[in-house]
């Protein structure tokens, strides 16, 4: 099935869908991104989505050229011509297509952004729980991960290193300290505590985090959020990661070290399950 | 005029050249680039640029797509149907477009890189002196700038930061030591010796950075390859930079304060001249 998508303002077949060669977007990275998951049909944390996609823009001076709801609109229009029950939509926004290739951002009276949306197809999305190993590279990447740009090569290089270490996914490191998963945020739990970092420019503001984190707390669970080590994660009791499109995973394994019994720990589980059964109940 | 751009194996109108939505260069910034001058209608330092690409596209485990001889074949159709008699010819590779948006590298053999080039013209290039006036800005890029990809949000921001400082570029620093301009390798001169950092992965390894430390040293001058503050800088006897595109610019100006008498410096002037010399003759 050729997938519909969205390409500043036009609905159109997969294949037919582009953008210009001169699109800061390919040209310098200068573009942003959100992940919003679909269950059931329906859009999970939207609004979240919606807020640091404004954010994201804001502090890169790129004007927001869709409102929410006209968001939100073409975001269901997706799912419903592409039947999607359980998958993802992809949005981006570059500073848009200039006649020419300059580092000076155009003068944006007369260069709109370009905005692209797709689906992601993904049956079983909230039913699989996939035991994750991870591994530990150096993170190298620019000091503002707190903007969701595209700027992504060094993430996906780390997936690939993972891969050939014959693990899921990579934990980036700093100063001696994780800072997140390639992409997503993470955790340790120990002795029946969360402790995951804190917010800085140095980590992605995830949105499903601060959901999970809202629901432990509600949940009268203890969390931390401090600096940790690679270390003090091989002997947690369990770890585990969150994202818009795998909810909460468990991390059964770091560096080639089982973590507590080796299999998926019971906080990460209970969380997905509560994170899955709240989401639902405001997806829209 | 439209120009005559091309897009894998394609000439084509500017206007009517396009890439995928599903581009790894516009997803992942998953993309490698080059900029060649033309002066008199022919290619400078084309061997070098050529040697560095493949340099790039090895370090990211992309397959190079396109042989040296093709490559210089693509630029001198473009410099001919566009007429360019001094400007720049822009190359860019991408690790291609695959069927979805996966952080994991495509199979190189289903997906092959999308290359792109077009030319800019720019009449008076070579006898363009402009006295740059610079500022100095955090360097909060990635790890590997030894590395062409475009990941280029934060020089471009770097940019826009001079601009609205009424400078004309920003220098970055890092640790307490400029790394490199937003664009282009710099350097200093004191009593008569030329400074500038030593290669490694915290700098791009401009080739134009090569070729006027090699005329410099056949001129006799003093080069020492070290790490120097912004402070030193702005006590330095003069200051210029280096890139493909300015070939080697003068500095007069740095966070304010003016170097020397405040115009562009004997050494920097004399650089320019011996490279454009030597250079033009070895143009193809």
């Amino acid at each position: 099935m050729t997938r519909t998508v969205y390409v500043n303002g036009e609905y159109l077949p997969e294949t037919e869908a582009s953008v210009s060669i001169f699109d800061r977007g390919f040209l310098f990275a200068d573009a942003v991104y959100e992940v919003t998951s679909v269950l059931n049909g329906k859009l999970i944390d939207f609004e979240g989505h919606a807020v640091r996609l404004a954010r994201s823009l804001n502090e890169l001076g790129m004007e927001n050229p869709i409102s929410k709801e006209d968001l939100l609109e073409v975001h269901r229009e997706l799912v419903r011509v592409n039947e999607i029950d359980e998958g993802l939509v992809y949005l981006q926004i570059s500073r848009g297509a200039d006649s020419d290739r300059d580092f000076v951002f155009p003068d944006p009276e007369k260069v709109k952004p370009t905005v692209v949306l797709f689906t992601q197809n993904k049956p079983g999305l909230a039913a699989t729980v996939k035991p994750m190993k991870v591994i530990s590279i150096d993170d190298i990447r620019w000091g503002r991960r707190d903007i969701k740009t595209v700027q992504l090569l060094y993430p996906s290089m780390g997936k690939m290193m993972a891969k050939a270490a014959g693990a899921d996914d990579a934990w980036l490191i700093e100063d001696g300290f994780v800072t997140e998963g390639t992409s997503n945020n993470v955790y340790i739990v120990k002795d029946g505590k969360i402790i995951t970092r804190g917010l800085s420019n140095d980590i992605l503001h995830g949105i499903t985090r601060a959901a999970v984190l809202r629901f432990a707390e509600e949940a009268q669970m203890e969390i931390e959020e401090r600096n940790f080590t690679i270390e003090e994660a091989q002997n947690a009791d369990e770890a585990f990661f969150t994202s818009a499109s795998a909810f909460v995973m468990p991390v059964v394994e770091i560096d080639g070290k089982a973590l507590g019994n080796g299999a998926p720990g019971n906080v990460a589980l209970r969380l997905r399950e509560i994170y899955l059964d709240e989401s639902l109940k405001k997806a829209v």
